[in-house]
């Protein structure tokens, strides 16, 4: 069966502003989208932020197994509702890639526990995305770096929690650093943060950035079945331990209670 | 110079029952507090729920080396804006120590980025607090284990991210382990999760467990300066880059413009 | 394709004792080899102690995508050119699950680079393995737990690094724990320790514990090409550096030389 | 009571090669040592390939609390007995700082159980360390780089294990990257890997590099009490059980026995 991908975008500067406009003409999703369809065993839609909740409704997101988002000016505008509703299917399962700007998205943030930020540098200069570990699902097929003729540098100290693994660090024409790909686990749910990107540039059209973002499905994709008690923690009753066990001293709470969380 | 630890507890449990009342009869935040000012390089303050601003205000914060956390009925009471002021207080260096139901608090979700949730039963059984790597200073003159002949049970699966590392695994008299010390760095913060201390059961009169607390107080303890521009994502202009660049390609950004996030 | 999987045992035990005899007759290898050969994606054979080069020759290895390692009493004759063999072949992108009394063996602390020392005790108590998360896919199929009547213990501290992924920890009737399930990475290969397994006790006859390995030869199976030069360090010459650069300063090695290592 | 740190150096190269002997006339070990014996709290001894057990009596590592490494030429030349020595002391809770080529030492790969290779170049280019974490107490005093007019250059793929903590990351003229500043934890010991150092360039000579130096010291160094049995496997009879159990199925091994490792 193959994987439901879904990519989001606030798909706002492609309609504001000319320059991005000319590079993405229906969108950074829709291009992202081709470069996805293009492997048969990944299922692809869209959703943007202008759809009703966001194009993220409960249905849709009971229907995605990986989860693509791209934003940068209108973090503001994802509703907090929309962004537990994420977190909830994230813990439960869902694949997680966070793109360039999307650092600094509600739903990144809300997974760190972090701040996220970084430093950053609008010049069209050279990045070049040098691959950490050639073995890893993620890299497959890349060989040793990405060349990105024009880039945004991102640039460290990038305040993320360290990360499971290191798959990319990007070299700048300017002098940074950057960790630019970065997995994480939350719940039954994978998490990928890639760095390239820019909107200004022509990045999702290169051949080995689309194909990243093809491995990074599968990588993310968690055939599980959705763990959807994840977030309660359920009482565990006297007569349901494992060990025969009697009550001892004080409670606060009545049986079958649950807890205050 | 001494490190400034303030112990913050919800104290509702302590007023409304008795049975938690005759064990800590002045609030488990003062037993806390007694236990850490053993140690002469601690300076101890307590602050609790019902105080204004919870007894959090920015001064407070800013005068707090390392935040012990105690809460259990009353996460849902706990003001968002105080969360978010610990946070960020948390990545700018201030350590922060979890305990026990605290773990379903506001403030341990939003640094975990986690569901944060456990199985769990009050019936007063077994646990054995097995220290996994003796000489972490967290674990230091605690030998093998705790014993704690009373105790609340939490359980596996808890739904953390990857710790850094695993201080303590708990065994439980009815069947169950639970990862009971675990630590974590977010920011400049260094956090420490234990999970003894169901209000019940006179867990913080016992030696060991008050010698795991001042010890966590010491290792929690970043004496770097506040790294307090830590959530800010600066532009770095063209002329500052460390080398020689010239603008190119296609720009979003006006010179020295602030991001988006 | 299959997944070559090759099953690599002592056999000494078995034939030296009876009790061992009478539980695994034609060795642990066969009842693990058979275990395996249930799921047709996995392509399975064994390899022996007393065969020549432990029947590990580098066409065997060569062969092998996930190789399963039994050792306990005869660790000391495995051939040191051998682990080193092994030790290469995981870096290459084999991948190597170690069971029980190998944590041990030479080819485990060769990888862990620790001591991997731990208690132990042998008096057929209950031993429960609780999944830590139970969306891995080692742990897929496996539920809650597993029970085991009668086994070995094994106690923390356990000298291995901090793991990639807590898989499962176990719970003994005998009041220890024991992180029994833990993930590594070393160069492109996979590792997995898993801790059920003593020789005396039907063990490797238990329906999830024969699932738990199957999946485990899945998730530990690495599909990259062999990254056999994964031991060297080239030099890169100024000629093929990706950014100009000219030679400056004092110098150690002739041009094109190879490094020290 | 002041630390007690030993520089060891191969102390090869600075007699036989009239470039590096120019910037460290008597040897790398006494510059280390000079800049390390500024701080009060360190108390510096020194020892080299060519004394009587390379300078690393058990006598001597008893004494020791800390051990910095240099090597590059004659890491074939080091003792076995005398790694195994080093490595049961780090795992005891010596700490170790591995410096630059010293990636390839026998001590490094024996701690790490992975390759440790590299991509290099001996071309003088520039290389900026970038402070990952700021707050971290290796990088205290350091501010945002590092800057190094004349480096070799070291690159990625580094095939280290993932790393508890990344505290610097290089950047290259030439067009690499490099983690040149990581953390490890083996048994009770910890560990640091430091690139910059090559010894055609005087970068021990400057002022942030050895602040980065005396910062490891402090960082490396546990107090608590060394963990000598830590490589022991005992066994914990029935007896000694801290909850009642009673023998029950087959047995291999005679009572109070040890095991097999």
């Amino acid at each position: 069966m193959a994987i439901r991908a879904t990519v989001w975008n606030e798909f706002r500067h492609e309609r504001e502003n000319a320059t991005v406009r000319a590079i993405y003409p229906d969108g950074i999703h829709q291009t992202i989208a081709t470069a996805l369809s293009r492997d048969a065993a990944i299922d692809v839609s869209t959703a943007t932020l202008d759809e009703p909740e966001h194009g993220l409704g409960a249905q849709r997101l009971a229907e995605t197994d990986v989860l693509l988002w791209w934003g940068h000016k209108a973090h503001g505008d994802v509703d907090d509702a929309v962004v537990e509703r994420v977190a909830q299917r994230v813990y439960e399962g869902m694949g997680l890639i966070v793109l360039h700007s999307g650092h600094f998205s509600k739903i990144f943030k809300r997974v760190m526990g972090a701040p996220c930020s970084l430093r950053w540098r609008e010049a069209g200069e050279r990045e070049r995305v040098w691959t950490i570990n050639r073995a890893h699902p993620i890299a497959a097929g890349i060989g040793d770096a990405i060349e990105l003729p024009n880039s945004e540098m991102y640039g460290e100290p990038f305040l993320v929690p360290e990360p499971l693994e290191t798959v990319f660090i990007s070299w700048y024409q300017g002098g940074e650093v950057f960790r630019s790909g970065l997995t994480y686990q939350r719940g039954a749910g994978k998490i990928f943060y890639f760095g390239p990107g820019h909107e200004t540039y022509p990045i999702y059209h290169d051949a080995k950035i689309q194909k990243v973002l093809r491995n990074a499905v599968h990588w993310a994709h968690n055939p599980a079945e959705p763990w959807t008690d994840v977030s309660s923690a359920p009482n565990v009753s006297i007569a349901a331990a494992r060990e025969p066990i009697e009550q001892r001293g004080g409670s606060l709470h009545a049986p079958g209670e649950d807890g205050f969380g």
